[in-house]
């Protein structure tokens, strides 16, 4: 098969030139005159001398615009600024040099010239070199096409409302946008159903393109019937690959071309798509592997790793005290979000063990860093308000930008201490009825700190709609089911303060070692009834269509270094919190107080 | 006008967010089990001891696969390897807990969840976290559209052979190019002639674009017809830039569209797009303005600018003993191929007269910069094997290449010496007889040095086809016209000692003065007419065809330090031009003798 294809030049932006091309014209292609004046011929002009002007009659010179053409036998150009006209001709007043003011025939390409070697990728300004070379097509490597093939039966394009078990196919727009990305052509197929018989068939339909990929359902046994179908169409060399996610991946030669069944998390297939065929679409392409763009930090948590896998670990990326701070994220297989929001991942290698919280490791990055020293680290309790401030600030065409991980209110006064945020979102209950302070006391005894009010919140019990428990307060818990928060998280600790208060203990809850990391996935389990009540705020009951049974109001503050309040971006937070735009959006989302917003309060020790 | 669209999201790749989105759906959407087992309600388990098992009856659960959803009442999953079946049920070993093995509704996406703030720039990833969020649409910016509109009584499109004083129309290729690239659609016009009715209406058609590029073409007074019209439409702002190529531009503001008239040079063209327009789009368009890379080095000339004007100084960049070094090319503003084979521009500032040679500056890069550790930088004589040897180095997929200066032969040496280059082509001829030796002797006394024999080269006359003035050799020359080469090149050393021999003044030969920098250039001039002869290589007599006067062998070399003869680069060039691939490629060109290629000696003062 042909691997190679004519194309127009004005087609061939960024494509692969397949052999040398030579300049067919020189350019420009006539000698022309590079002032306004006369042509003439030099000779004529010898006794000019400025003393002594001498007269050039109309029969020897023709007078000449910039671009023109110039006419043997004239070989020399003077411009209008250094003549004096008279009836019967000009006068000059120096001798013109052959050649003078004159752009040279091929001054830019000349004729035969070399232009581009094969392999070389064409840019915006090779295409005006070829066409002004009068060269009107180019033959480049083709483009290879890539097969992509959705499988499982639980598969459905979400056009029709969910049924249970169904999962919208989305791993192929994933596939397809990185595909086209790294230089390929995408022939996209339906989802195919988990049955051997459609699978073969799909796949010997895909052969008629360059490379093949196999998208694995979820369910059990799945990559070992991908591997079936490879060994039955030609020859199987890879089943389950040393790499987490991913592990599942086959590669296989089907009729010479590559196969390679990827497993069905996105996440994982992210990565063995990335590992594995992006690579081969550029080779085929004839282009460049990409550079990878790496950055080096500092871990903000241990890294446990198994020895037996290389290992890819999602991470974010911040700057604090004017070290890059690398923060791992989720590490589920299925999480597309978590992989979507960060910057990169962590590569452990198959022999290491991890890595220690503070050491120095390198980040493969697959996000554009924008604006990172413009980054605010926001690391601790979590708060719906604070994607809403990214939204205003994007909004409002500001360049900070706030990077949040949800650890816990404790967790987050911890990583401050340490310099690993900027800011940790807290609400920590403590014995003297107020928010933070005692736990400041905790972290910070010696320190100058400021704390910025974001929002008041109500705390309560969130229930499914309509109550059916007919609960009315703390004391009527014991013996229902819930779903918790993490350890370490504000609403966890003043639910155990209240509780214990009414003497319930956590082995009178069901489910109360099963932990949410969010309000909203708190409030999501109760709305679908799995759990009689969890603990949270207002505006996620209220968003997931629960019903709230209101118990404290609380502070929900941004603690900072004192120092830190002098820097552009936490300026443009304040201002942002104290904002009209703010409070109106906050409003919407119910369940919150806005009067103390922005205000600032300091502790020292 | 709506600056909004709303596309599916397949098609939503690189494209701008325009306002907030919350998940519409959870993903997944239902619980399900994440190991193939069992599911059963975890407080029917509660009794099972390792030592004590429990059986659990038929009707008490079900057996799944992994990624079954889940069926209340059950709540939990025992894995396969932890049960052993019996007739009546299966035996377990210990209790399970609520929500073990479970893959949770809402573990990557909760419903609500802000997925994408405004002004975000969708990646691959993004899209399958919006489809398995369940939206199916999203709204974006448009893409702005910019006219561009050639003008120029002089400018055809190449399709027929060209006529005196015609020019192909090639700089639209590179700004639609250009604008496609910084995320813009492109709306080109036909060529305009230079007739102000005609300027007046494709400008006025032009203005249902959101941003306006009229290119003006060469001949005199044209930028001030486009300043005319802006004047006529709206509002002329600025009519002529301090910047060097690029002076006549044209900004103006119509109907509240930008309008840019663009200098007709293409370098010219090219720098007022990427300073004026370029920022233009990528503003309107909500993407974040260009990264510009940069690279520092220190500079191999001089560059002298002008005060009054900002300049864009083409360079080519190489790395040299461990550092880079910055080689101003060409500053023609017509030059597009020296503009194709430079690698970024050097900014000399308004205020600044330029810099020495020797002094560290900062370069734009405008190509990634391949391999730069595997460039080999090749100053001084000019030979059309260098090109040849690139296209070699690309088809057998090696990294290395050269960038070659034409500089002349002792020029080049010169480089070599202060270590500006790697490799110095030269052919001079000593007194002795013998190339190169004498001129080493005047850089090179106390060093180590090698010379790699690149190609033998026969060097003579170069007369139009058919012989005219029939020249038979040197003695003939006198009073007839000629093109020259620049100082310190090779072939010029070679005339100036023949005609010497022969008595010949410079004085006796029209045009010595008037200098090409490549044998090529010289054929060209010859072929045409223009003289009557040139000194030059019989390769490029014949590729121009014309008659070639024998006059002697001799010495193509390559000069280098003793000690890098050991690096990879010079080894894979070494093993190039003694191959038979090599060999044959430069007897297609006729002229050249290749028995010694690749042999080498050396120098020791």
């Amino acid at each position: 098969e042909n691997p190679l294809e004519t194309i127009p030049v004005r087609q061939a932006l960024d494509r692969v030139n397949s052999k040398a091309i030579f300049a067919e014209l020189s350019s420009p292609s006539f000698h022309s005159c590079a002032m306004d004046g006369i042509m003439l011929q030099s000779k004529t002009s010898l006794a000019a001398r400025e003393h002594r002007p001498l007269l050039v009659k109309k029969k020897d010179y023709l007078a000449c615009d910039t671009g023109d053409p110039l006419i043997a036998p004239f070989d020399s150009v003077i411009m209008a600024e250094d003549l004096v006209e008279k009836e019967e001709g000009v006068l000059i007043f120096k001798p013109s040099h052959p050649w003078e003011h004159i752009r040279s025939m091929g001054e830019d390409i000349i004729e035969k010239d070399l232009l581009f070697t094969a392999e070389h990728i064409f840019s915006p300004v090779d295409l005006s070199v070829l066409l002004a070379a009068g060269i009107k097509e180019v033959e480049v490597y083709k483009k290879p096409e890539i097969a992509i093939i959705p499988t499982g039966d639980e598969l459905v394009s979400g056009e029709k409302p969910l049924q249970g078990g169904q999962i919208i196919e989305s791993n192929t727009a994933m596939l397809e946008a990185l595909a086209q990305k790294s230089g390929a052509l995408v022939k996209r197929f339906p989802v195919i159903k988990d049955n051997k018989e459609a699978l073969l068939s799909a796949v010997k339909k895909a052969l008629a393109s360059d490379i093949v990929v196999m998208i694995a359902g979820s369910s059990a046994g799945r990559d070992d019937l991908t591997s079936e179908i490879a060994q039955e169409l030609g020859e199987l060399l890879v089943h389950g690959i040393a790499l987490r996610p991913g592990k599942p991946a086959v590669v296989a030669s089907l009729e010479g071309k590559p196969f390679i069944g990827l497993p069905g998390y996105p996440v994982a297939a992210h990565i063995v798509f990335q590992e594995l065929v992006v690579p081969l679409i550029r080779k085929k392409a004839h282009l460049p592997q990409e550079e990878k763009r790496k950055i080096k930090g500092s871990l903000t948590r241990r890294v446990v790793s198994s020895l037996s896998n290389k290992e890819y670990v999602r991470v974010q990326v911040g700057r604090v005290a004017g070290s890059y701070r690398i923060t791992p994220t989720e590490r589920g297989a299925g999480a597309s979000l978590s992989l979507a929001r960060s910057d990169g991942y962590l590569i452990v290698a198959r022999n290491s063990e991890g890595f220690l919280r503070g050491e120095e490791v390198e980040v493969v990055l697959h996000n554009r860093l924008k604006n990172i020293d413009k980054r605010l680290v926001v690391t601790g309790s979590h708060d719906m308000v604070l994607d809403l401030i990214n939204d205003l600030f994007a909004q409002e065409g500001k360049e900070s930008v706030l990077i949040s991980s949800h650890v816990g209110s404790l967790a987050g006064l911890q990583n401050l201490k340490d310099k690993e945020c900027h800011l940790a979102p807290s609400h920590l209950l403590g014995g003297d009825g107020r928010y933070n302070y005692e736990a400041m006391d905790l972290f910070f005894k010696t320190e100058k700190m400021a704390m910025i009010h974001l929002v008041g919140r109500r705390q309560g019990i969130i229930v499914p709609k309509g109550n059916p428990k007919n609960i009315k307060g703390i004391k009527d818990l014991a013996g229902k089911t819930m779903i918790n928060r993490q350890r370490g998280a504000g609403t966890r600790v003043l639910f155990d303060y209240l509780r214990k208060k009414e003497n319930i203990l956590a082995e009178d809850l069901p489910g109360y070692e099963k932990e949410a990391t969010t309000h909203l996935a708190v409030a999501l389990a109760v709305s679908q009834g799995d759990v009689d009540f969890g603990i949270g705020i207002e505006a996620a009951a209220r968003t997931m269509g629960c019903d709230f049974i209101y118990l404290t109001d609380e502070a929900y503050e941004l603690i900072l270094y004192k120092e830190s309040l002098a820097s552009p971006e936490i300026q443009e937070l304040i201002e942002l919190t104290r904002s009209e735009g703010f409070k109106k959006r906050v409003k919407e989302l119910g369940g919150y107080s806005t009067k103390m917003s922005g205000s600032i309060k300091f502790y020292e020790g």
